[in-house]
């Protein structure tokens, strides 16, 4: 039985070894992990050996695990008596374009001493690699201090979540055995602004869909043809404008089956947060929210659903004018779920949608990305309450039970193949950068990370 | 006097020459001169350079001259007692992309045989630089036979008709009194279907617009912000939906102002044609107008305004899905316009359409691109008859009073800053696939356009 009591050797153990902790992870994000693209397949590879090798130093049983796609690193800790706990992180990263917006190459990674605190800065920094690290940098010290490993840790880090997790859920399904646990920790998400610690206790899911019009079998000049023929383009840009309505309801027919209203205890608990929506929209340049009338800033980015468009294109976009009507135009489309919503019924509602917006010249071809509904945690499990507890100590504050706008399909995964609950903790802040050129994590959250999971590591124990 | 009589020997000559003047016109092919993109600025400039050492070498007074952009080419045959003649056409050519979808590289023409005929294939081979040729190829034919040029030609080739042509209302007005003729001869339109020679009387203007929608100052997570914050791409897609209503009507205010009515005798003219819609349209793999109700399908290309969006991008749009809000969106937009319809009004109703949709959150930037009326020819003057019957000799057809979809804003310049009217006469056909890929210009084109241009210089004189 590992002794709780040595916790503040470990905490000071992390403080000092901090320098090394950095220079593990700045070489971690030098690797160009972007799942998405094919060129970087043989980096993704890189990544996972190279997780798999840190892990293997400090006594883990740890090996890369391969896929159809991208591998899985999996991991366990000498087998003991507590609850096993499963540790779950992602090692692949977001595309970095546009690159020209990057004040330093992506993957060249440094530590930035900014007016407002020190920051790692690069890709992957926040989104999740410095978060990941904070899990293993926690076992490491409990390892310098007690000499072994804790014991009955599962750690599972994924190479496809910034690309949609394709081979997930049969990987869990094949080695359910092996990766089932009494609860998991996803360290895939953000503390509420401003350094206070939480919980996320809700996602939304995600359903994404890329959607091809086509029309004639050329592009045609608009000086022979514009007026008579049809133009992909008019035809996507009128789909995708009535999938909304003018107070920003989605007007698919059956959508809002299964979003669920917020519990009272719940809607108290965000109203506690003090959360302002123009306050938090300054931060990237914006001031007022434009989401579904009649709703607060939190319910938008938490507990409502949404659909945005993400990427369009057709026709001449380059230097100058070119008067075409094009062959064809493309959009990227996603959805953002709550409550019970089904992923399934949501796509062919979608689909229905734009084919009947289609006139009989024109053809489409969808491709169809992720697929998840929301989670919701139940949060009378012990696990939580200890886990918040270890929190408030480690930061001074009351840790919160907040909800998540981002889609972490896994947590869905784990109760539906595992039938185990998650606790979603990060360290994460919303300027972080995530997706987006200059990503960063604040060197504090990777620092107290790592403090806050030894505590939490001690407190399960 | 030069001798009418001799018509015969030219026409002789010009078909005896054929092979040489076909190799003149790969030489001037082969000169990737596309006026949008500034990478080709000094193609551009060679074209210009090749035209005038020709027409130099032929006898006339040629000289490239300057402009803010790519340069005129201006040439002047000795002056004599006929009523001056001003030729028009232009030496620059579409850009080439998708470059992919080109059998052959643009740049290296070549004739093919095909089971329906022998074509010149090639990026300019319709638009304009074979029709340019069969003006210069009648001159020299003249020049062979008769020992001298024709008198009283003024020649004018331009090198920014694809891209607007910014430079030439400034110089037709520094130049007026050099360039001023009875009447100008254009060499940029179509025969009618199937070979039926045909004058256009009738073109659409254009005026298009670049749009610049910007929201956050970089690009969002959907997870963190989708609901939340304005959407470039989402108000970009609402502006243009609206712009059209279900009936193919175009909704700004004051839009149809100044929009005529054919009169009773080209409306018969036009009827006469037989024009199928659903066969013309099935050339390029279509079946069903999409214009607006209620109106014929010659008219809703030749003389009815339209509204098309010419090339639109923003967000993500590579290989895979990133669920991002970017921070901009882009769409190129033109309208063609009819009768005396006002561009810049339309312009200004334009703008105040997409300003009216933004929230509060976006900012737009407009880049204008051309703002030309459309233009319409008086058919009294007697050169149009004797024109229309020179054309009916050559190709044993009664040639056609036509309508053009297309803008050669050249037309309303010459009548507003020179004071003549313009007969616009050419060979191209429906299936040259110009501003496409794999553009052709048929060799009957080229040989009987030549010839035809031969007998209205004889049917003129």
């Amino acid at each position: 039985m590992q002794d709780k009591s040595k916790i503040g050797e470990i905490l000071s153990t992390l403080d000092k070894d901090l320098p090394q902790a950095l220079d593990r992870l700045m070489e971690f994000l030098r690797i160009p992990s972007v799942s998405t693209d094919p060129a970087h397949k043989d980096d993704v590879r890189q990544a996972a050996e190279w997780l798999t090798a840190e892990l293997t130093a400090m006594g883990f049983d740890a090996s890369v695990r391969d896929t159809p796609g991208h591998p899985m690193v999996v991991a366990h800790s000498p087998k003991g008596t507590r609850r096993p706990l499963l540790f779950y992180g992602h090692y692949d990263v977001q595309p970095v374009d546009p690159l020209n917006l990057w004040q330093r190459p992506p993957f060249e990674p440094e530590i930035q001493d900014l007016p407002e605190g020190k920051v790692i800065r690069g890709r992957g920094a926040a989104d999740d690699k410095g978060q990941l690290m904070t899990f293993v940098e926690a076992f490491r010290a409990w390892k310098t201090v007690h000499g072994e490993l804790p014991t009955d840790l599962v750690l599972l880090f994924e190479g496809e979540e910034e690309s949609g997790s394709p081979s997930l859920r049969p990987f869990l399904r094949d080695n359910a055995d092996e990766l089932r646990a009494g609860i998991a920790m996803i360290c895939d998400t953000s503390m509420y602004s401003d350094g206070r610690p939480a919980i996320t206790t809700q996602l939304r899911g995600l359903y994404g869909e890329e959607i091809i019009l086509r029309a004639a079998d050329r592009d045609l000049h608009s000086g022979s043809f514009g007026g008579l023929a049809a133009n992909p383009i008019q035809v996507l840009v009128n789909a995708l404008s009535t999938v909304k309505d003018a107070d920003g309801r989605i007007t698919l027919p059956g959508f809002y089956d299964g979003v669920e209203e917020l519990s009272n205890e719940l809607r108290a608990d965000w109203e506690d947060l003090g959360f302002d929506a123009g306050d938090f929209l300054s931060r990237v340049g914006l001031k007022h929210p434009i989401g579904e009338k009649g709703r607060t800033g939190l319910e938008m980015v938490w507990n409502r659903p949404t659909f945005e468009i993400n990427g369009i294109s057709g026709g001449y976009t380059g230097e100058g004018f070119k008067t075409v009507l094009p062959a064809e135009a493309r959009a990227k489309v996603s959805f953002r779920l709550t409550g019970t919503q089904d992923p399934d019924a949501i796509r062919d509602a979608f689909r229905a949608h734009v084919r009947a917006a289609l006139p009989e010249d024109c053809s489409v071809e969808f491709h169809p990305h992720g697929g998840s509904p929301g989670s919701r945690m139940d949060i009378s499990d012990p696990a939580f309450a200890a886990a918040k507890s270890a929190l408030s100590e480690e930061w001074n504050r009351e840790a919160a039970y907040i909800g998540a706008g981002g889609s972490i399909p896994i947590a869905g995964d784990f109760k539906e193949i595992l039938g185990m609950d998650s606790m979603l903790i990060g360290f994460g802040r919303d300027d972080d950068r995530i997706h987006s050129p200059n990503e960063k994590y604040d060197l504090e959250s990777f620092a107290r990370g790592a403090r806050s999971w030894a505590r939490i590591l001690a407190a399960l124990a």
